[in-house]
This record gives C-alpha cells, structure tokens and sequence, in this order.
C-alpha cells in the first residue's frame, strides 16, 4: 500500500501498519469465505466485519437515481436507528461480491431484510444493528441461499486477523486487494495510554466511468467518536478520496462508504469532540487512510498499467480546480495517450479548454512527469527521449497551472489499454 | 451515405444525389490536394471550396476556451464583414489536415492572416473574403509554405466535381469521405424553374471525446438566403445533428461547421424570408444533410464498427433528454459492451442514473435492438440467442423511456473497440 506523503503524519506520528486493515482497530472481527455467489469455489464473495459491542456507525452512499437495494436497505437501517441515513448504531457489516442487488425492486429489498436476519441470527445480535453491502452484477435477483449457508462459517472464521480475507472477498475485476491502517498515540491530546487505529478495505477499478457498482470500502477505528461526528470526519475524508479517483465513482448503482468506530482503545474516556486536536488527528488519520485506498483503486483501474495524478492548481474557484482536474483525468484521450507512452499535451489542452473552468488559454502552463511541455499556452520544446524514460515509471504526474486564482486539487486516475476494452467487452459473459 | 427518415423527405422530394457533395449547388468549384503539410504525399492534405461570386456565409464554431487561431481568425473574418461573428460575406474556405494551427499563440494567427492572403491571390479575391480551418495535431506551427506552393495547384484543380477530392483531403483519423446533397423543387413555393441544393462534406471521427481538432464541416447552398437567415438556419441544424453526436464534439480547439449560399439555382429571385414555406423546406433540407453528416461521423468513429442510437423518450425536460442521452451515448462501459455483443442494459441504467435527469427508476423502460429487456426498472427476460444475432447489424438502437414527462432526443455515438486504443495511443508517433 503506497503512503501518501502528509505534513502531518510524521507530526502526529501517522504509520502505516504492515498487513494493516479493516480489523486492525481495537475491537473489530472480520471474516471472508466462499459462499455461492461466484461459480468458482475459490473465490472468496462473502466479506463479514462485526464489532465486539454496538457502535457507532456513518456511511456515505451514492446519489445515483438507480441506488441498489442494499443501500436503500442501509440507509433505512441508519434511518431506524438515529433518524439519520448517515449515521446509527451498529454492530456488524455484509458483503458479498458476485451480484450488486441494483435493478431488482421490491424483490431486492426483501432479500436484503432477510440476509440482515440471516446475519443477525449468526452473529446474536439484533437485525436493526445489520447494514449490508453488495456488488457485482446488476439486474439480477440475489439469492438468500448462500448467505444462509455461508453465514454461519464466516462468523466461525471471524478473527483480528481476517481483515485479508474479508479485502479479498469483496473484489470483483480488482486485481488485488486494497487495504491499510494507520496508527496514531492519543498522548498528546490527553488519552494517555492510548494507541488509536484506523484502519479500512475498499474494492473498486477506479475506472473512468462507474463500473457496475464499483465502489465499495468499510473502515473501522477504536478511537471514540459519536455517531453524527464519526459521519463529519467520513464526509470530509471521503470527499478528498474517494470522489477525487473520478468523476463519477461517486455516483454509480452501489458505492457505498461505511465507517464504525468502537471506541475500544480508550474505553470509557470522553468522545473525540469536533474541533479539539484529538478529532481533528483522527480526521488526518481517516483521510489518509482513505486517500491511500482511493490511490489504490485508482492504481487498479481496469486494464490499467499506471497511476495518473492529475493536479490543477492557479483555478479562480475550487469548482473549477475540480472541474479542470476531472475532464483531464477522465478524457479517454489524454488516457490512452499516456498508455501509449505519448506526451501529447495538446489533448490536455483540449480537455481543459472544454472543462468548463474559467482561465485565459494564453496563460496556461502544463507540466507532465515534471518536464515543462506547454508555457503560456504554447508548445515548449522537450526532451523527447526523457520523455520516453519518465513514462516508465508506475505513477504519472500531470501538472497544471491555470493562473486564474489560488485553488488547486488533485485527481487521480489511470492510463486506458486494450486491456480495459478486454475486460468490459466481455464482463457479462 | 445513409439516409435519414425524415417524414417532409418525401412530402417535398428531397433527394440524396448520387455523389453529391460541396460541390454540388450550383455557383461553387472544390477541389483537394496534396500540398505538404503531411509527409505521405499519396494523401490530400489541403482542400478549397471557392464561390463563383462574393456570398452569403455563416459559420459554428467550437465553445473550448483553448480555441484554435483559425477559429479566432475567422471569426474575425466575419466580424469584420458583417459585425457579427457568425456571418458575413465571403468568397473562399481553405481547410488543411495534418496540423490544427492550435495553440500556437500569436504567431499562429499571423499564419492565418498570411495564409488568407495566399489564398486571395490565387484565387483573385479580397483576403477579406477568406475563411480558414485547419485540422490535425494541436500545439505545432503550422508552417506557410505548403501553402504557398500548393494554392496554386488547389486553385488549378477547383472543378464542380471537386467535392469528392475536398473531401478526402480533409480526412484525419477518418477511414471513409463524408459527403452528401439534397435537392428540393422550388416550383411549390413560388421559384418556378429552380431546384435548389444543399451539400456539404464533413470530417470528424465522432467519438466520445473531442480528437486533437475533432469536426470541421464545409456545406454549401445554391438558395438564395441573407447572413443572418442563413445562420439561423445553420444554428438550429449543427444543433440538431453534429450537436447530438457527441456531448462534446461541438466543443474541441477548431470545430468549425461553415455554410455559403450563392442564391445561384435563382438569379435575381427574392431570398427565402424566415417563416415562409421554403425557408422552412431549406432549413429541413439542410438539417438532412447535417444528420447525414453527423451519423457518418459517429458511424466512423475512431475503432468503431456500429453506428449507435441512443433514443431517450419520456423526459421531464428538453435538457433531460439531452444529458440522459449523452450520458449513456458516452459512456465507455455501455460502448464497450456493444462492441461485445452484450445486452448489458445495467450499464444503460447506470448512466442514466447519474446523468442528472429528473425520473423514477421503477418506471424506466429500456429496449436494446427492439428487444425490451428493462420494464419498470426490472430486468426482463429476453432471448439471448435473438440478442446476438441482432448484434450482428451495424446499427444498433437503444431507446430508453423514462415515463416522466413528454421530451425526447436521439444521440449518435458508436462502439468502443481495442482499435480506439491502438488509434490514440499511437497517434502523435
């Protein structure tokens, strides 16, 4: 898992922990095991993670009109609880992979109930402290048999250690699982003795368009956090991550951000309240370890080879930063450009220039892989073969100056191959 | 060239003439050759269409702050003819390929201005009288003395059967011409003894995001139509054909779609005043050939082997329509999975979903080949076997109603296929 650079990590004492994941956190079991979803008995499709107690819980859904039955269930589990769809009081997560549940109707929303009672059954605990999750293929009826027969040996697998198998459970075309957590002393903020964790997985190609129900990730931490604060600092954290992987990755049938916090690393001790040092820590600690599984799924894109970080800085408005910076990464022409080891600037230009964002074209200066290639708008000679050695590298940084005002962002994608056409030409089949 | 239904075709006896082209209405020559600015000299690379007299011309063009000198250049053309930038009086159009003259600053300008002046000589007009395009890879000068040598030559060759050669030398990534005319009997409305014409070619690869320069298209008109009318017309038709190929094929650096009317099938003949019968017959006429153009160029998109129509009824909106239409039409997921044969309608769900259209998901109904397979936002069981073998056509429909209201539209879009990577991941190289 790569880590992003952060002023603050090494301030607050931020580490990635080695094998770290959704289970990482005090107080926190998780499971994955085949369960029948998938017809190849090797691959893990049920992912359970349960917490010790009742705990708060936040989740952020997508606003497509198509929302999958899964999160129509979830958010009214949320609603039931705290009058909230973003935030309640729960005690265990499921998610299989195989079927996203999206298209299905009332149908959809009756076997969610059910799996939520399967669930609850296996794990003794209410159904109301269920959500659940799916992803996979849409307009298809999924079925309650694998759950109830599958349930029963995920709750017996559950374990600190089984954050891996749950990360392998919920992929689809990922190519390999997606997860991290981070530490940080509660020390300096008054909770002596105290090592908070947070810690998550996600699953999702990052591509350039929603895949069927893309994006999935569920994070946990022992640091304490009331329900509507645990959903501020998701909010926050998933605006800067997982909607900056692309345009839409926020929008497809089943996306779905899920966040518990046990409070098991200072048990007893006062809440982190929004404003104090210690909340905002823990807001810099989720963020990162959400930026570091967007970067992630961004990386694994479909058919994907390279990394994109697409950075536009000089914009009049935050608006146009994100503008600017997403019809860049999302253009499938500056995407297969840089598969194809071209820096053709021209096609940067051009997405620019369409994005919507507001700047003079003869000020515009564009960098990629560090060399200066557009100043004022114009063509500047480069290095060609430096060009062609840069390209090697695993992660490709476009740079953009707009000299329009003083908002920047950064959005990351990936470049577009043959493989991309591959895997989408025959994903059903 | 297909043609399009169009229920006044017959009512009014238009007529796609064999062969037909910019040349076709009477009072213009074309021709096309190989002046140079590409470096195989078996392919035409600088076009020119010339009026046998100073005329009525009207143009669009691109809205990408990164706009070409040649737009700019034009537009100024026009400006200066007429005080608006839409229409003016000229005589001849230049357009080369190979090089887009975009972002080249000021010394692109003075090219245009140098090029013009060029093009005056040779064909012995006002530089004033000059429209310019230019086509190709953006962010390289674009050097004069191809033009210098080849206007001559261009200028030797102007024939009222060059438009086939002009045609073909506007070409980029294009695999095929696109050309076409319709004629229309002006006896009905008062011309006795003119049968008026409307021709045009075009160039333009249709995908789903502008190419370096994406559109240029050249139409020609033997009515007699004023400035003003004339660009009343040409709006309303780009916007009901090239407009809909693509969401953002009205929007890269040096799309351009010009329009001269010579009035030459009725010398002396009052022009066609809006809101009578042949302005309105006109304008259908030219609409015809613009649709033509557009499908042409979304039945050529780059790696492309199926036309594709995406119909949305039902919408709330006019712009309803239009986003739900576009959002599907660009979407890789949905191009991929034709191009792979898959009745994938939960793609087509998805990006409805988040076009942003106002609608119930338990209410849409999509068809695919005129096989229904969503009703009420529920898969429907269809015949597989009946699916691929629709699949083999070259058109594929996909209608969608959303039963929330009356408007609809049609996008024109095409698969998506490994030869779109191969294209524009070598394309600069």
């Amino acid at each position: 898992m790569s880590i992003v650079n952060d002023p603050y990590a090494e301030e607050y004492g931020f580490a990635f922990l080695p094998g770290g994941g959704v289970s990482s956190a005090r107080g926190f079991k998780a499971s994955g095991i085949h369960a029948g979803f998938r017809k190849n008995a090797s691959k893990p499709d049920l992912a359970l993670v349960v917490a010790d107690e009742p705990c708060a819980a936040a989740a952020a859904f997508t606003r497509n009109v198509f929302c999958a039955a899964p999160v129509q269930f979830s958010k009214a589990q949320l609603t039931a609880s705290s009058g909230s769809a973003s935030y309640g009081c729960m005690r265990a997560v499921a998610i299989n992979s195989g079927n996203a549940n999206a298209a299905t109707g009332d149908s959809g929303l009756e076997v969610c109930a059910a799996e939520a009672g399967v669930v609850a059954q296996a794990v003794g605990c209410p159904t109301s402290e269920v959500l659940v999750a799916s992803t996979g293929v849409i307009g298809v009826q999924l079925p309650l048999k694998p759950f109830e027969e599958g349930l029963p040996q995920a709750v017996s697998a559950l374990s600190h250690d089984g954050g891996a198998d749950a990360a392998l459970a919920i992929m689809t075309t990922d190519t390999r699982p997606k997860e991290c957590a981070v530490s940080f002393d509660g020390a300096p903020f008054g909770y002596q003795g105290s090592t908070f964790t947070v810690g998550g997985m996600a699953k999702g190609s990052g591509m350039i368009m929603p895949n069927v129900a893309t994006m999935i990730a569920v994070l946990t931490t022992d640091a304490p956090v009331k329900e509507a604060d645990l959903y501020a600092a998701l909010r926050g954290a998933v605006d800067a991550s997982f909607n900056k992987v692309t345009v839409d990755s926020d929008t497809s049938t089943n996306d779905t951000c899920m966040l518990l916090a046990s409070g098991a690393a200072a048990p007893g001790a006062e809440p982190f309240e929004p404003g104090t040092q210690a909340y905002i820590v823990f807001e810099r600690a989720l963020s990162q370890v959400c930026v570091a599984l967007a970067r992630a799924m961004a990386a694994d894109g479909e058919g994907a080879t390279k990394l994109v970080d697409v950075t536009v800085s000089g914009a009049a408005t935050p608006g146009d930063a994100d503008a600017a910076a997403r019809t860049v990464a999302n253009s499938p022409l500056v995407k297969t450009a840089i598969a194809g080891h071209d820096a053709n600037w021209g096609r940067i230009a051009a997405a620019l220039g369409r994005s919507g964002a507001s700047f003079a074209q003869e000020r515009v200066d564009i960098d990629i892989m560090g060399m200066p290639v557009c100043r004022d708008g114009l063509a500047l000679a480069f290095d060609e073969d430096e060009a062609l050695r840069r390209f090697e590298a695993s992660e490709i940084a476009i740079d953009v100056d707009l000299h329009a005002g003083d908002h920047s962002t950064t959005v990351w994608t990936c470049d577009m191959t043959h493989d991309y056409i591959s895997i989408n030409a025959d994903y059903r089949t």
